[in-house]
């Protein structure tokens, strides 16, 4: 197995994490990014460097793309130089971006045509799930290729769930990111409230946290939003990316999502306003 | 401190328990209860019945009420057979309905021009935490009223929290249930949504519960809306009364908190259609 080639596009603060994880696993690791420096940083510790992504194609027997947005997918994958002109037969193609439905199912059709395999493969747990490979994997493609996938899988995360054909690992993390929208405000609210009533708002979470209104975001984000730390854990403009991207999948299924709807014109507020680089937890400025 | 008689006003669910726990820790116990049978559930454990509120006032120290909705608390506190009409000086009067901060403020003015003092000390934790003695309890008032109660406050709750002055409890219990409000919104449309694009939500749900997206209500309420389970641990027509306290509070401040006004506008809806005695995560009807 450890022969096995893994191409990898995205050395970005969840990509280099996981690049680090597959080297130690003694994988042969290819990369490619458009920046030099996070190439030489990972190629220091033994990954190859491609010259371009259509090169890394013809190399590598198992491919992974973590990029920024959809478009960024869409480039790697489907232009001259992308991953699908360039591969293999046989190649396992996964992508790991949170991105459309949509998308991962077209790309699944089109590696089916080169005699590759592709999986949708988005991940949360962040910066810290990354980095100790304890990532949440949910994974939509063909059984046999998640089963091929998963020893790589198991090198990054911990709760690795195969969701069904193409597009359902995107739809899962969708889920996610619903559930999280509309929890996001309730924090907000629960803690600007407390502050303007002159509740000691840090007293109001010691009563608040450990009951039915505790959540990962009260208790994570909630003391951040407190002492006005807005640093980015997760940025304010991926959560609009992702919320756009469920908010557009709900459309084209005459869905009626009200709680997504009010958080995504909150954020795209919120980003309006200048702070699309800070962290999610940054929704409390509107309400301050 | 067992010589302390304590008047128990409010034997629904929760005051039930909450009732024993304090006979069990050797209180003398006197009660009324607008159901005969009710009083008699808990006399035949030991507890005094009193005939109505004002002789249950004449003979207590300290009086606990925890009946429905703010009416049933200003008719108990302020008719004329009520409990601030009829106290001795020196009485321990404490609110744990959740009601209105203004109310409790109301209260403890009123118990202060009698010589008595007053504390609102409304709690979270369910039929469940009531059982077990480990209610979040929240408290607003005099601190040397709060010393008072402590030592009965602990036989019924774990998380015990002095909040501030009078209403401050109230207060910390609409930050909960504005937290808990928005974030059903996305449990809900978590769900519905995994289930209308075909995921099996059960897997859906074992992705998601230990990350960003995790909460008390989608891990203990989403297995019931798929389960098709509205029983109800916590009824809609409660979860309507205290948003509408916390959203007459937000006007009353000028603020805007559009989280909660779609969750009451929602839940209102839920009402509207028959299910106000259904638990709260009924709300999952709406998206089905």
């Amino acid at each position: 197995m450890k022969n096995t080639s893994i191409g990898f596009i995205g050395l970005g603060v969840m990509g280099k994490s996981m690049a680090e994880h597959l080297l130690k696993a003694g994988y042969q690791l290819i990369v490619w990014a458009r920046t030099p420096s996070k190439v030489r940083e990972i190629t220091d510790r033994g990954a190859l460097p491609a010259d371009n992504t259509a090169e890394l194609a013809r190399r590598c027997d198992i491919i992974i793309t973590i990029v920024g947005f959809p478009k960024d997918v869409e480039e790697v994958y489907f232009s001259d130089n992308g991953l699908l002109a360039n591969i293999r037969p046989g190649t396992l193609l996964i992508d790991m971006t949170t991105s459309s439905p949509s998308l991962a199912r077209r790309i699944a059709s089109i590696a089916l045509k080169h005699g590759a395999q592709a999986l949708d493969a988005p991940v949360s747990g962040g910066d810290k799930g990354a980095q100790e490979a304890t990532l949440s994997i949910m994974v939509g493609g063909d059984q046999t290729a998640f089963d091929r996938a998963l020893p790589v899988f198991r090198t990054m995360g911990k709760n690795i769930v195969y969701q069904g054909p193409s597009g359902s690992g995107q739809h899962c993390k969708l889920c996610n990111q619903i559930a999280i929208a509309s929890n996001m405000i309730g924090v907000c609210e629960a803690v600007a409230y407390a502050a303007r009533v002159g509740l000691d708002p840090k007293k109001m979470l010691t009563s608040i946290s450990s009951g039915a209104a505790a959540s990962w975001s009260l208790n994570n984000l909630a003391p951040r939003m407190l002492s006005g730390n807005f640093d980015p854990g997760f940025y304010v403009k991926h959560f609009i990316k992702d919320m756009t991207i469920a908010s557009e999948s709900i459309d084209s299924l005459k869905l009626n999502m009200p709680g997504l709807d009010l958080a995504l014109r909150l954020y795209r507020k919120l980003a309006e306003q200048g702070y699309e680089n800070d962290g999610t937890q940054a929704l409390y400025r509107l309400y301050q």
